[in-house]
């Protein structure tokens, strides 16, 4: 058994992974005769594939073992999450499916990230019950891989 | 000036309009172990002309006055909206652009709306500042038409 600690999420360290969701650092301007401010266009939605569409569903994540024991990959599409309680979560990622490349991010209840096609990440992970807003893609072909991992990686939470 | 009061938001009295987004009535199942409820597939994300492509963005809206004097639609692309905030809002649609059929909605804190393709509506209207996640498309073309109401209505709030 590997032990990891989260380490904060930034752009920065998710950019092999994909988009991180937020409105710090995000392009903005104002619309609407000055009501309103658009955070615009913040993530790459990618919709590859026959009959490719963009859905939008919610996830009602409950709280489970930290004990990362498989991976799982979607080859025709990005996957986003934002959460909508303002709890913090915890994002697991890794570049390879193997214990020792698994990474941790503690994400803040105002941060989300899309997952770009064919990374590597553990499902839902959350510490109490919460709703989050799902874009991913809908239409035809596979487009769930899953893998064991040879060891499992437990996540010590260091707050 | 034309007085309304906004009505419950439905999906029934919102139909004519877009979808409602809410997990009372739609369709869930369970996923990742039974960790995680999926609720799924909510709308109907229409992403037409040419380059189109699903944008996610924030609306950080402000409190404005309520009377509505304009309305606007999206000829290439539905335009969704869910708030993150958990506060109530109004919604403001019209089968055409005449006073007469102007209506409004209280959506709550737990209740977004995704306006189809063509249906002119109010730009975005809070009584608090608050944010809201918005799916809507990108894409080459023009994808907004405004028009001015010759009469104002005035949305006098009923709670």
């Amino acid at each position: 058994m590997l032990n990891i600690q989260p380490q904060r999420l930034t752009r920065e360290a998710f950019a092999p992974f994909g988009d991180v969701i937020e409105i710090e650092g995000s392009e903005q301007f104002e619309i609407n005769s000055g009501y309103t401010t658009r955070v615009h266009d913040l993530i790459d939605v990618q919709l590859g594939g026959e009959n490719a569409r963009a859905q939008f569903s919610f996830f009602l994540g409950r709280p489970r073992p930290l004990e990362i024991r498989m991976l799982e990959r979607h080859p025709l599409g990005s996957q986003a999450f934002y959460p909508t309680d303002n709890k913090r979560w915890l994002v697991v990622v890794a570049t390879e499916p193997k214990p020792e490349e698994v990474r941790a991010f503690w994400a803040t209840g105002k941060q989300g990230v899309n997952y770009h096609q064919n990374v590597w990440h553990h499902p839902l992970l959350v510490i109490e019950p919460q709703q989050f807003v799902i874009i991913d893609r809908g239409g035809d072909g596979h487009n769930c891989d899953e893998t064991e991992l040879d060891t499992a990686v437990l996540i010590k939470l260091n707050e």
